[in-house]
C-alpha cells in the first residue's frame, strides 16, 4: 500500500492515473465505497452510498478511456454531495424526512451535471443539518456528524459531512453550501480547504434552497489545487487564473475578528501574515449588526421558504430548526426591513474597505471544535451555544456577500482555520494566497488515511 | 383681462412672457399668490404660502433680467411642492404635525434645486395624506383637498394639493410624489397631467420618504409641454427627446384593468386605441397578487420607517396612517419576504409582456372622484373604501417600477383619467403618445381659471 502525498491532489492524482491507465475508475469507486463502509461508522458522514449508479458511471469512464475518447479532467474521481444538490434518480431530501416522499430527481444539479460531464462520480449524499439551518450538523433524523480528528468533538455544520468526510480521507473532494458559513465552520473545525465563492456566481439549479439572498455553493478539498480545479468545473469551465501572488494586497480584519479567539489561532494569524510580509489591519464598521441582521434575513426567508410546510407538517421537522423557522417566519416585517437597509449600508463600506485591500485575513471560528457533549464555546467570557455562534466570524462576511476560501492552519492537535476574503469576483487572489500559504508549509490539510488513494488494492 | 390658451403650456408661456420682458417675474408670483388667496379656500389645496422668499426670488429674476444674464427657461414660472419636498427655510412636514418642531430645512431637495436654477419659483406647500399614506387626501391636520370641478369630491391623493391648484388654475405646475398612485389618481380624478418616472430614475434627496423601494418623484401641469419641460429639468436636464409617435407600439390592458370602469372610460380608451389604430390588447399575470404585494411592502417598509417615532408618539399621528403603519410594521415576515418574492416574478413577467408593445393603456381609476361624503368606489359589484381602493389599477403597475404618465380624457362632466405605461426609461415613449392624443383632443387639462395668465393684472 502506497499512500498519495496531499499536496499533489488527491482528486487531480486519481484523475491523472485512470486517465493514464494506471487504475480503472470502477475499482477507485468501489474502492472508495468500501472503504466508507469500513470506516464511516466512526464519523457519520454518509447518509447514503449511491453504488450501482456510481458503478455504472465508472464503467462508461473505462470505457471511454479504452475507446480513445477524452474521459474528462476528473476522469474517475469519486465525489460527495451534501444531501441538499439533485442527483438524478435519487430523492433530495435536505436532511429531512419532510421531503422524503417527493419523487427522486430527474437530473442533476447544475455544478453536479458539469462535475459529472468531467468525468467525476458521485458516490454518496453527505450529513448536514436539516435544511442548512445550523452549525453543527446534528441531526434528529440522521445523527451527528463526528470529526475525524476527534470523534467527541462535532465536524462544524451545516456542511458536515461533506468536511467530515474529506478530512476522514473517505472522498477526496465533496460540494457544501453556505448561507451563514457552512462551508467554512466545517472546513475549519476538520482541517479542509473550502471556498465560498461570491454570491451569486454559482448556478443553484437543483440546489435545495434556505436563504435565496445568502445561498452558495462551492467544493472542499484536501488541496487548494483540487479546490482550484474542482471550483473552475463548478463554475463552467472558466479559467480562475495561475495563481499568483504577484503584488497581491494582503490585510488583517482586527477588532471584532480579533477579539475571543485562542491563542494558536491568533499565532497561526500572526504567522501567516508575517509569512506574507504585511502588516495592515483593517476594521469593518457595526460587525455585531452585520451579524444580527445575517441571523434575521436567514431566519424571515428560510421561515417563509417553510411556513406552507410548517402548517400541515411541523412536528415531521427536527425541533431545532423547527423552533427556528417558526420564529423566524413571525418576526415583525419592520425588523426584517431594517436588517435589508443594515444590510445595503454594510456591503457599501465593507466594499470600501475592499479598495485597501485584495484580501483580507480572518479567523473562521474563535477556536478548536466544540465537544459533542457540551456544544459551546466561549464568546465574551460567557460560555454560549456552540449551535448558534459558531458563526461569529462568518455571517458578517455572508452578509456581504464576499467570496472567502477556507484554509486549515498547519497547526499541531485539532484543526483551526482562517478565512481568506476577497472582493467579490476576486477567487483568482484567494487562491494565490492560499497557494504561497500551503507551498510555505502554513497552511495543509491532513487527511486520516486517505483510502482513495491506495493504488494496489 | 386674456385667458392663455392651456395648449401653449402655462408654464412655458409664462418663462416666454417673462423673459421677453412682458411680465415681471414680481408681478407674476405676487398675483399667483394674490390667487390662491383668494380662490383656494374653496379647494384647501395649498399649505403654506412661501410669500416673502418667492418674491425676493422673483426679484432676482428680474434683476437677471434687467442685467442681460439668462433667467432661466421656466424663468418667474410659479410651482408648488407637496409638502414632502424640502424647501430651504421650511419645515418640511410630510403633512403631518409629527414633524413640526423639526429644523427648516437648509436646502432644497435635489429636484427643487435644479427647478429654481432654471428660474423658476416656489410658491407654495400643498396638501397630502399624512406621510403619503393614502388616496384621498383627507389629513386630520390639514383638513380635505376639495376637488375643483366638484367642491363635494375628493381630489384623490396622496399629492392631492398638487393636482387641485394645478385644476383650480392656481398654479402652472406642481411637483408630487407617487408610491402606489399618489401622482396618477389625483391627476386623473382632478384632470391634470402627472408623470410618475421610472423608478429610481429621479433624485430624491432631500424627499421625505415613504416606502423606499416604490416611492419616486414627478410633476403635473395643465399640458404635455408643460410636463416636458419640467420632467428634463428634474432630471438634470438630459433632453428627453423630441415627441414622435414613429413607430410606437401601443397596446390596452385587459383582464384586471378592463373590469369595473365605467362606461365612460371605457369608451375613452376605446376612443384613444381606434385614434391610434392600434388595437393589442395585453393582459399581466396575476395582477390581484401584484397589488397586494404592494400593499404589503407599502405597509412594511412604511411601518419600519416610522416605528421608533410610533413607540414614542403615536397619538400624534393621523389616526388612519397611525393604524397603516402600526399594522404594517408587524406584518409577518414571512408575508413581506413573499412578497418580495413575487415581486421579482411579477416585474420579470411585466418586462417581457413590454417586448410586445412599447406603450400600455390602462384606467387610472374606475371611474371620477369619490363623494366626499361618501368616499367610497364600487370594485366587483360591492362598494369599498375609496381610500383603500382607488389604487386597484395603479398599484400593481408601482410594484413593477414602471414610468407612467397619466393623461386627463377629453370628457364632458368629471374628469376621467388614463395610464400610459412604459419600459423603464421609456419617458419619450409616453409624451409621444401623451402630445398626439392632446393634439387630436382625446386628452386635455381644462384648468378653472388660470389665475396666472392673466396678462393685465
Amino acid at each position: 500500500m502506497t499512500m498519495q502525498g496531499h499536496k499533489a491532489g488527491a482528486a487531480l492524482a486519481i484523475a491523472a492515473d485512470v486517465r493514464a491507465g494506471h487504475r480503472s475508475a470502477v475499482s477507485v469507486v468501489t474502492d472508495v465505497i468500501a472503504d466508507i463502509e469500513a470506516r464511516d461508522t466512526r464519523f457519520n458522514s454518509v447518509t447514503r452510498i449511491l453504488g450501482p449508479a456510481a458503478v455504472a458511471q465508472a464503467e462508461e469512464v473505462d470505457k471511454a478511456i479504452a475507446a480513445g475518447r477524452d474521459p474528462g479532467p476528473l476522469a474517475g474521481v469519486p465525489f460527495g454531495v451534501k444531501d441538499l444538490f439533485d442527483v438524478r434518480g435519487e430523492v433530495t431530501t435536505a436532511g429531512s424526512i419532510v421531503l422524503r416522499d417527493n419523487l427522486p430527481a430527474t437530473r442533476d444539479a447544475v455544478v453536479v451535471e458539469r462535475l459529472r460531464a468531467a468525468g467525476a462520480v458521485p458516490v454518496a449524499t453527505l450529513n448536514m443539518d436539516e435544511f442548512a439551518y445550523g452549525f453543527s450538523t446534528e441531526n434528529a433524523h440522521t445523527g451527528t456528524t463526528r470529526n475525524p480528528h476527534d470523534t467527541a468533538r462535532l465536524a462544524g455544520g451545516s456542511s458536515g459531512g461533506s468536511a467530515a468526510s474529506v478530512a476522514a480521507g473517505l472522498l477526496p473532494f465533496t460540494l457544501g453550501s453556505d448561507t451563514n458559513g457552512s462551508i467554512r465552520i466545517p472546513s475549519s473545525l476538520c482541517g479542509v480547504w473550502g471556498l465560498k465563492p461570491t454570491y451569486g456566481q454559482m448556478p443553484l439549479g437543483g440546489v435545495y434552497p434556505f436563504v435565496a439572498s445568502l445561498d452558495v455553493v462551492g467544493p472542499m478539498a484536501d488541496t487548494v489545487e483540487d479546490l482550484r480545479a474542482v471550483y473552475a468545473i463548478m463554475a463552467g469551465g472558466a479559467p480562475v487564473g495561475e495563481p499568483d501572488m504577484g503584488d497581491v494586497r494582503v490585510a488583517r480584519l482586527g477588532g471584532w475578528f480579533a477579539d475571543n479567539i485562542s491563542t494558536e489561532l491568533r499565532a497561526g494569524i500572526d504567522a501567516v501574515m508575517a509569512h506574507l510580509g504585511q502588516d495592515r489591519v483593517i476594521e469593518l464598521p457595526e460587525v455585531a449588526r452585520a451579524r444580527a441582521s445575517a441571523f434575521l434575513i436567514s431566519a424571515a426567508e428560510g421561515g417563509n421558504l417553510h411556513l406552507p410546510r410548517l402548517r400541515r407538517r411541523s412536528m415531521q421537522y427536527d425541533p431545532a430548526t423547527r423552533g427556528r423557522l417558526m420564529a423566524g417566519a413571525m418576526l415583525p416585517a419592520a425588523t426584517f426591513v431594517q436588517a435589508q437597509r443594515f444590510r445595503r449600508w454594510f456591503r457599501d463600506h465593507v466594499h470600501a474597505a475592499l479598495a485597501q485591500a485584495d484580501v483580507l485575513v480572518a479567523p473562521t471560528t474563535v477556536g478548536v471544535a466544540p465537544r459533542i457533549d457540551q456544544p459551546s464555546i466561549v464568546v465574551d467570557g460567557k460560555t454560549v451555544s456552540a449551535r448558534a455562534n459558531l458563526g461569529i466570524f462568518t455571517q458578517p462576511v455572508s452578509l456581504a456577500g464576499l467570496p472567502v476560501l477556507a484554509a486549515p492552519l498547519a497547526v499541531d492537535g485539532l484543526p483551526l482555520g482562517i478565512q481568506l476574503i476577497g472582493a467579490p469576483g476576486g477567487e483568482a487572489k484567494l487562491f494565490a494566497v492560499a497557494a504561497e500559504l500551503q507551498r510555505a508549509g502554513l497552511a495543509a490539510c491532513r487527511p486520516l488515511e486517505a483510502g482513495y488513494a491506495r493504488k494496489d488494492s
